[in-house]
């Protein structure tokens, strides 16, 4: 297995190969995930502190059981409540943990830039669990295995994301772990929510929904991002569902077999029927769930190896 | 041991003989968290996930130590903070979680009903942790535990539940477990918190005290119910505790062995006086929450087993 | 090794011999925190409970890190949200959870004494993890420890606490401690912030910052503590920080080797330079940071040895 890197930071620094290592073991951890005893001890003894500046209960539950499965000491830090408001740095509040001697540091921050920030300072494995409108890895790894096992494959598909790009870390991780294993990507949305930039990724730029979803196998809906937009175009949601909701008449443009993603939470009837999204035979919104607990327990595997080796060893590059 | 269930939804599925089952398995539990070492491998490796739709310290910690106790993986969701602000449905979020294989939902939801719905969607064990003005099942449990221990029988014992009965959960799922193991029931106080229907369980209704605890085995108050009274009676607390609230001159109707039981937490001087709840020749109110992590214990054991059972052979009914 | 305590409730109960018990066996525990695998069954069976009824993050962090990696099932207990709200009494809080048989309860209150009346009324051993103005017991204790390793010795050293004395009980157990000890401590700070009747603890007070820091061994901060100041006497930063904030002018007067502590989280550019707070010739802060976790593994451990003698062969004092 090939897997170099010392921390998840971003989709951006991961070879093919790489993301291909992760996968093939995450494979493995979904079937561990199945079985009645979940357990493994690859992480027995080391400490993993999940640090959320912004809540997210669900990607926060998936690291966290994804932890524990794997035997690690898990803490959860709940940021707002804490130092932070008492005017300490981030710098200072992550060398405060880092003194705690934490072996995974898993991190969220509402800012783009501040996680990569902190793996600088810190002596342990840091992952990215999302860092404003910059990456999500874990989030790109878990959307990319729930199509190679759904498609059989995780290259020359055509894939379609859609709707508020601008304001989407997922998306942009998703573009480029999806440009690297040579798909086709298209960017589908009205131009206030997909940048013209983006078209430097290699992605091709639709702002006709049945135009761009024509022959996809693959249709992967995007979170309407309120909370990210500040003082921008925000499209009423009747409208937009109008346009860029997927629904059968939409969907019907893709192929008879495409599959159907959503990152979650869905809003029901603004991004997505909520028939669609409830169709065993068309969405894998569950699956992406399952794939992400899998995913990030390889993740924080190959990283504690790598961890270890590092410690052991010194670092060779 | 003759115990059926696939979840623990409410006292009002179980046959008279799963009762026994269940608290016979907790009278071990009790000896076991006496000891320093207070640790079963009866949940190793499986995932217990606690899903608070509404605050509850106490009961929350009661089913957390359970779970860590029995080698769970335990992890709690934080809900109020959680998807439901963005606007994900129950069922979405049950549909999330589930995807991440839990074995054990414990849930308390603010409607009644709720947990059951929500165990209708997924592949685990679910307890319900209190819901709504319906079910309150592991408190029942416990609180009979307690009787048990305190008067050697859970048959043919006069008790008396008193207070606010309406919206009470915890009223509601005793009266059902107390009428199942052949107790005569009493239910005291005002008509305006003492619903007439719920002569229907078989209980007798009175309106004044002291009447109503003569010759009592065992007098249960229950805790005023302020924040679920939308818009009805509200009695000052002075008034109430001069009617309703336990005191020694009203407790002296009772039997001279009868027991005090309060579901907590207690408003001293509303409907307990401090001293009764302190009595310990009396009070058995520290008991029960012993009886609490035990009795949760022995549901998710019971639970697990059949979990497991259904797993490896398919459903049986 | 000599530590005949039940609880650890302030530095004032500890003789000078059970201190050096608690850094020697720190001192071990340093050593397995910098290891890989961090575990110890120390705890395993035993249950940790954390009840904080004050934020402190760190604090929380610190000691849950330690419970963890000794084996101890670990609850954390968010009391704001909980049953004190509902109005129930500190006793009854402490009575309720006392039945459910934790071991080692952690305390942090915003209320001077009330720890130690928690601890009268529960059956487990109590850590202070700070109780208002009167005593933090682990934070003297891990500065102790950071003391010892700096400089080789605890004892006939000169060491200052500098700032805002009136509102700590860091500074407070830090006294107590230090004297303890034999070493010399002298308190600086304007009066309004350094209690005249601290003198009774055979400290030496000074008012001007340059004057108290000549030929210190030990320059301790403390943190402005804005939140415990009511209607007093509250310094702009910019004065403060000018008279009392530590700076490289001020800092020369002290010995050219003397250490720089703060117990965080720090004020930079208020009672600190950060130049100086980042120093790693001078500043032993992160190291007060490791020091914690490991003299609150070195805590739990000798109060659960205590704990058990005590349950086997009862109480010789």
């Amino acid at each position: 297995m090939s897997f170099d890197q010392k921390h998840l930071l971003g989709i951006e620094q991961l070879r093919p190969d790489e993301i291909t290592t992760v996968l093939d073991l995450a494979d493995e951890y979904v079937d561990l995930n199945r079985r009645d005893i979940k357990h493994s001890d690859a992480l027995t003894g080391l400490t993993q502190v999940n640090m959320f500046f912004e809540n997210s209960t669900r990607t926060q539950a998936s690291f966290e059981l994804a932890g524990k499965r794997l035997g690690a000491d898990v803490m959860n830090m709940a940021m707002q409540a804490s130092s932070i408001k008492k005017g300490e740095t981030l710098i200072d509040t992550a060398m405060t943990l880092n003194a705690m001697h934490p072996d995974l540091l898993v991190v969220r921050h509402p800012h783009s830039g501040a996680v990569d920030l902190l793996a600088q300072k810190v002596n342990c494995a840091v992952l990215n669990a999302g860092d404003g409108k910059h990456e999500h890895p874990t989030q790109a790894l878990l959307d990319a295995l729930t199509i190679r096992r759904a498609k059989g494959r995780l290259h020359r598909l055509n894939i379609a994301i859609c709707g508020d790009v601008t304001h989407s870390r997922v998306a942009r991780s998703n573009l480029i772990l999806l440009g690297k294993m040579e798909n086709r990507v298209r960017l589908i949305g009205p131009p206030t929510l997909v940048p013209a930039s983006f078209a430097e990724f290699g992605a091709e730029i639709y702002e006709d929904m049945e135009e761009g979803l024509k022959d996809v196998d693959v249709v992967m809906m995007l979170r309407l991002q309120k909370e990210r937009m500040d003082g921008g175009f925000i499209p009423s949601e009747r409208e937009y569902y109008h346009r860029y909701g997927l629904d059968a008449a939409k969907l019907a443009h893709a192929k008879a077999d495409a599959i159907v993603m959503h990152p979650g939470p869905m809003n029901r009837g603004v991004e997505i029927d909520g028939e669609i999204a409830d169709d065993i035979n068309r969405s894998v919104i569950q699956e992406q769930v399952e794939m992400g607990v899998a995913v990030r327990m390889a993740a924080m595997d190959l990283l504690a190896r790598n961890l270890r080796a590092i410690r052991q060893y010194g670092e060779t590059s």
